[in-house]
């Protein structure tokens, strides 16, 4: 009579309290917690050295760090941590979800993964390097996050490239630190606003109509070749170049809808971190917001794993009440 | 005309960017991201060994820390951290507050501050040792937070302390670890919710109408001196104590109802941190919250710091506009 019998033990014993997909700071640190907490925790993570943290230079600024890492260091530390905990983590990459069914399930390429609840945390992609020498020379002069990195350049000459209004905030950031900033655009004229904003910075060199054809640099970037809408190519000799070109896309294609989402992010709540779906949480960078840290992530894994911990508890609450009801 | 005219150079020149009230993980963690930032920073702390995380004995869940840390060790990799990206760090107890001035004022006892934005970073009161022995075995034995420490008790003897509707969840999570316990009560009778998640954990040992006397050991917890409605004295053989005799309180008696509150703690928007008054952040545990682990506060710090270089930038592009008006 119980939802428990529709179960055999078997089946009961493939089950996990808590599957976390994607291994980053987001997902690593919700499976440390709900590890710690005696939960049946597995990671499914597509690519521990891929992501935004895994690729990340140098972090500084995290929050505890008594020196700088790699960013590739500082997810080993949390990948050991939420091992430590008990976490399963495995190498696997998720091809679709189905959180109707009861428990929900998570199909990987190499067969199906069952759970009460689901931790999602897959981040975004960052820009394919789609330049010249971008690729290259990521992490060694090429950046995509002025807030991590603009402190490095410290009276240094840097670059930025993209759209004026996606970028107007970021240059006003990199202008307070940098000797000069070159702005490579392809708009063809500033708002009022943003005049203003640029105005406000006399070591900005404003190039309209411009577009990046490469980076140049054997070690590090030492250059950058541009070419404008008025002229020829011209090759301006920089330290760093910060590229908004086209923007992160949170990685939500293995999904299908399965969860609320708006302009390709997941709708979740920020004091639970719950989405549309009971019982699965959305963290870190798959989720729709603005600061993209990787403590803010962090918090988010913790948040949703105390959460996913509670609704446990009050599923099992439930399903205890359910089958006594069903015996007497 | 403008409203620069105000100040004087040398008065301007005292000005802080971010005064950041507290130097707990909220506010070392927003003073870290905004001096990181080129913000000038201040953070007057009270007393860097008070607080929740500096008298924790241990911590092995902060995300990303290799191994387990004293609350005071990972406190003060906080600080040095703050300090290496130039925040000023000061001690003195801050007395008042004026958020209406401009700029907003802070009064210590040592002086006053001003700063064109205020983190509050108070945090909550501890409980004050209250019973025999709590006070010297704090961190041996004696516990206020199951979600930080239940971990460290699996299978031993236990109690936990405090009216039954308070602990009810505490309880489901510790009785997941320890090998027993103790329910010490002052209530009289358990609620049929109450019942039935008791009745979950065979593991535990339920004393309603009892009170604690007194905490027994020499250098860690050995045993609780209970007395009980309806006996006499008695001593249990315990290895931890969770204590949840009184809640914490959060700090902000100086603000004087500054910012909007409710039921003594500062109403903040999860998103940016902010408070009633523009250019006021509160971060950590002195805001209205559930959840009280260091990886949340530390990442509130670094929303609020964004959030206030925001705030700065968008203040001066008004006076910079308001004061060109003037001119004209």
């Amino acid at each position: 009579m119980s939802e428990e019998s529709i179960l055999t033990n078997e089946e009961t014993a493939g089950i996990y309290d808590v599957i976390v997909i994607g291994g980053g700071p987001a997902g690593l640190s919700a499976a440390m917690y709900t590890s710690r907490s005696g939960l049946r925790t597995i990671v499914i993570d597509k690519n521990p050295s891929a992501g935004a943290l895994g690729s990340a230079h140098k972090i500084e600024n995290y929050p505890g760090m008594a020196s700088p890492l790699s960013g590739g260091d500082l997810l080993a530390v949390f990948r050991e941590q939420a091992e430590s905990f008990g976490a399963e983590i495995i190498k696997d990459q998720v091809m679709g979800v189905d959180f109707e069914s009861d428990p929900k399930e998570v199909f990987t390429n190499s067969g199906s993964f069952h759970a009460k609840t689901v931790i999602i945390a897959t981040g975004s992609m960052g820009r394919k390097p789609s330049l010249e020498g971008e690729e290259r020379l990521r992490g060694r002069g090429v950046s995509y996050c002025a807030t991590c990195d603009a402190p490095f350049y410290k009276n240094r000459e840097v670059a930025v490239a993209g759209e004026l209004a996606q970028i107007v905030e970021e240059i006003d950031h990199i202008s307070k630190f940098a000797k000069r900033v070159h702005i490579i655009t392809p708009s063809r004229s500033a708002t009022s606003e943003e005049d203003e904003i640029l105005g406000r910075h006399p070591n900005i060199e404003l190039r309209l109509g411009c577009n990046m054809k490469e980076i140049r640099g054997s070690e590090k970037v030492e250059s950058i070749l541009i070419s404008c809408a008025h002229g020829a190519e011209e090759e301006i000799p920089i330290e760093g170049i910060f590229i908004y070109l086209r923007g992160n896309q949170p990685v939500v294609d293995y999904l299908y809808g399965a969860v609320e989402m708006a302009d390709g992010c997941i709708i979740s709540n920020s004091r639970d971190m719950s989405t549309s779906v009971k019982g699965v949480y959305a963290v870190g960078d798959v989720t729709c917001k603005k600061i993209r840290q990787v403590v803010v992530s962090a918090s988010e894994g913790c948040i949703a794993a105390l959460s996913a911990e509670q609704y446990i508890y009050q599923r099992d609450r439930v399903r205890t009440q359910w089958s006594t009801t069903g015996k007497t």
